[in-house]
């Protein structure tokens, strides 16, 4: 397998000039490669109750359940990177709702923005990183199988706020 | 003045195998610079019903008051960003509140999260990145001299949260 990092053979860490931190910094051309979070953007979609699950076609975690969601690129909001996961992922157009949960996951320098969201119509069908979307029911939900803990941690929030708006978002459990 | 973007002088863009978007890649090496949006974490820092207001010393907008806040660092979560660069811009030690606001800022790729805070303590200096700290009352906030449209947003949202809790977070000004 090739090594994943023989893209950084040419970096090494050091403190740049006027910086407090060290950075990873080409021996060759100076290009600082600055590592800030990432946002991850998802959403948890209704329809008719059931709720919108994509079986993961990639690794990490492939063939396990998640919502739709990925990282944010530039140029959007993170509603409308929750939006374009959900079309990527599973064909599906959705209407965003509200801010449901802001997770971080600092091992991984991740910042989780989930949003509440229906569909807009019923239809839907697997991206190229999933291997099947379904709807399913609360109770059907395959729990053994969820790819990430945010995915468990996002779906109990959505339960938990069924019925409210206008609240500030869910964090992380504790 | 030295060219800005010299660091990139090896970079052009390609789309990378397997991806859907053009990437900056090192024409020597192929490393991959992916540009995701940043986290800008901040805080409304309030002592006695006074707002404390940092003067920056560097660009952009030196000279023009802001709120403490910048660039989220990997390892922590947005809070603790928030509560880090008050202490690097103000030397104030905060204790975080609860989420104000999350706006976008989509032409610069920036999502800035904004916190309700305290000082912890009455004392605060000017860090290296500020002229000058201060605490305003509301009525003397230099609103001609402020740095971004976001700090004028955020201490509106602040305004119009007083008294309010539990509240889902203030978006972009319509």
């Amino acid at each position: 397998m090739a090594n994943p990092n023989e893209h950084l053979k040419n970096f090494h860490r050091k403190v740049p000039e006027g910086d407090e931190r060290e950075r990873l910094v080409c021996r060759d051309c100076g290009f600082i490669a600055y590592e800030n979070p990432r946002i991850i953007a998802g959403a948890v979609v209704e329809h008719e109750g059931k709720i919108l699950l994509c079986r993961r076609a990639i690794y990490p975690q492939k063939g396990k359940w998640t919502i739709p969601a990925g990282f944010m690129e530039i140029g959007e909001t993170p509603a409308e990177g929750a939006a374009r996961e959900a079309y990527e992922e599973a064909t599906a157009q959705i209407e965003i709702r509200d801010l449901l949960a802001i997770y971080s996951v600092t091992h991984i320098s991740q910042v989780h923005m989930m949003f509440r969201a229906r569909l807009k119509s019923p239809e839907f069908s697997p991206g190229i990183e999933s291997l099947e979307v379904a709807l399913f029911d609360w109770d059907e939900i395959p729990r053994d199988d969820l790819a990430f803990p945010s995915v468990h941690w996002v779906l109990n929030h959505y339960r938990e706020a069924e019925g409210k708006s206008g609240f500030a978002p869910f964090t992380n459990p504790t």
